[in-house]
């Protein structure tokens, strides 16, 4: 076969030369509190005294959730990161460590892997992440590509961010635009190059930002029902409501999205109700504690939070998401979340 | 497509009914320090004061690593925490938290699938280890399965078990027999199940023995050089003196090899030295020391290692690994590691 330039096939270089390489590219990193990292049977890890540690893992499949012909390697070593760290985010934890594994055909070349790895390094140093271990193994049919991320949260009396904390009353903020990374799916998928604003919604899907800071800064200001939107806002606010036992109204009109989708694509309500991926964070408060969780963010440089509903009791129907739009007239919404292996 | 009983399959279930019946299996287990297990963003835990922590991942791959005709579910699930819980014992760490992902078809039926997850519990059980948190994912191609594993270690002045640590005048032991997994891939691979001694060949390569306590026990009596063999003695002996910058003598004729092995395979000292998966623990310590390894090892009620050959001083040639006959007679060996892109 023949190589391309950019490298050698990663079957010609073997594994141990392989893990040799990789380990010089995210080995440099931070080194905190990491006493052995790559290279061991393990890694080795002095949590910070005091502190609970949040711990989280996700697994990325070829042809499931990238296509190698729509991103790049740099850009899918971002994702695969971002996708944790988010959760992470969602906790309200501060990221620490990662672990990287990866299964490979082989028939890669060496420098593809590295590119991989610089882009899970560039974002790990932009949140102070060191990558501490991993795995490599061959995987016949197609990329496989598992992270486990490990952060923490001190134990300062605040709660932690989760799932079943959101009471009748509340506010429904999320942090950021919706449908962005949905749009972005499509732009790649029907190759609308030259739409306006197709790099900024592809972008959205590759290489999303995950909320550290911004979930870091709703458990300080006191918040605690948040997680992030991965699989939509209409497949994780009943997740939500579920949890805490409440049902939520969504103000459609109030849903940040981007002019551009709006004016691309005629179901743009639709894109940012289900389309997944956009790794915002979705939480609530009560309308006081809104109000200052959006000054704390403008204090911070970050962008405030934008109000989209309300949670209110759980009927006699149990947990349930309603729309409501411009005229006050409201409808129960479909749950529409991502199932991997629905038809 | 016709279901045969024992479950429906996994599609037609769909991952969030999947997920909740995974829960019920593994979520029911230990929960010390575990404060947010499986079903938010991620897992909360409390590190216990003055502990440090070994995190250590896997990934095991359809085709690669095992071969759904060839094993069962359950022992699929105790394998895939086996060689995780092994990486931390390697350590000296004991181990706390399993995170675990299955990527599957999404043909298979439910009940194999929480079969997996009853094979990973038990063992979790056997060593006082909570199922934390996973992910579940479609992966048309074959079945992934990735295991992350937090263990810790009390910071009480004893060093860890590194691979760095081994010195020329230390005696090399491993903690018992080898071979009999690489063995049991051969009687798997020719169907030869009326060999004598094949269900024991056959249950070393599908339910390894993490030696945990073993681990535990080396690092308290102060070994400091060890890791585990999966890779095989040739694969991974040559890790530690490269590691340690020193050289290995080992005596063949002293190798743990079960006599039925010997008496099915001619190659047998090939498969004791060469084959892997065996889950051993492999360390060096000084004569004084490892004698009172043996003793500590007796009192406990475990097998006590056996003697298999001395570090030495790495001559002009580097770090190697010499095989040494009954006459006395040495050569040296040809590293032997399981290369995952080897053709």
């Amino acid at each position: 076969m023949l190589v391309a330039p950019g490298g050698r096939l990663v079957r010609e270089i073997g594994e141990f030369a392989l893990i040799e390489q990789i380990s010089r590219v995210v080995g440099a990193g931070r080194r905190d509190r990491l006493r052995i990292g790559i290279g061991d049977d393990g890694a080795v890890w002095r949590p910070p005294v005091g502190h609970e540690l949040v711990i989280t893992t996700d697994m990325l499949i070829e042809g499931v959730h990238f296509r190698l012909d729509w991103t790049d390697w740099e850009a899918l070593g971002h994702k695969a990161l971002a996708v944790n760290l988010s959760d992470v985010a969602a906790m309200g934890g501060r990221p620490r460590l990662a672990f990287v594994s990866i299964g490979l055909r082989g028939t890669e070349r060496d420098q593809d892997v590295l590119k991989f790895y610089r882009g899970v390094r560039t974002l790990c140093e932009r949140f102070r992440v060191a990558v501490a271990g991993g795995d490599t193994s061959r995987s016949p049919h197609g990329l496989v590509i598992a992270v486990t991320l490990v952060g923490d949260v001190p134990r300062d009396g605040r709660p932690l961010l989760t799932r079943g904390a959101a009471r009748p009353g509340d506010v429904i903020g999320v942090t950021g635009p919706l449908g962005l990374a949905a749009a972005g799916l499509r732009v790649l998928e029907r190759g609308l190059k030259t739409l306006d604003g197709s790099p900024a919604m592809a972008a959205a899907y590759h290489r999303p930002t995950p909320r550290v800071r911004e979930g870091l800064l709703l458990r300080r200001c006191g918040v605690r029902a948040a997680m992030d939107l991965s699989d939509g806002l209409l497949g994780d606010l009943p997740k939500v409501c579920e949890e805490s036992n409440v049902s939520a109204i969504v103000d459609t009109f109030r849903l940040p999205i981007p002019h551009a989708i709006r004016w691309a694509f005629p179901d743009w309500c639709e894109l940012a109700l289900r389309g997944g991926e956009d790794y915002e964070l979705l939480f609530t408060a009560s309308p006081p504690l809104f109000r200052r969780v959006r000054q704390a963010f403008q204090r911070a440089g970050l962008r405030p939070p934008v109000e989209i509903g309300t949670i209110v009791e759980a009927g006699g129907e149990g947990p349930v998401v309603k729309l409501r739009d411009l005229l006050g007239k409201v409808e129960v919404a479909a749950p529409g979340g991502y199932d991997h292996f629905g038809t």
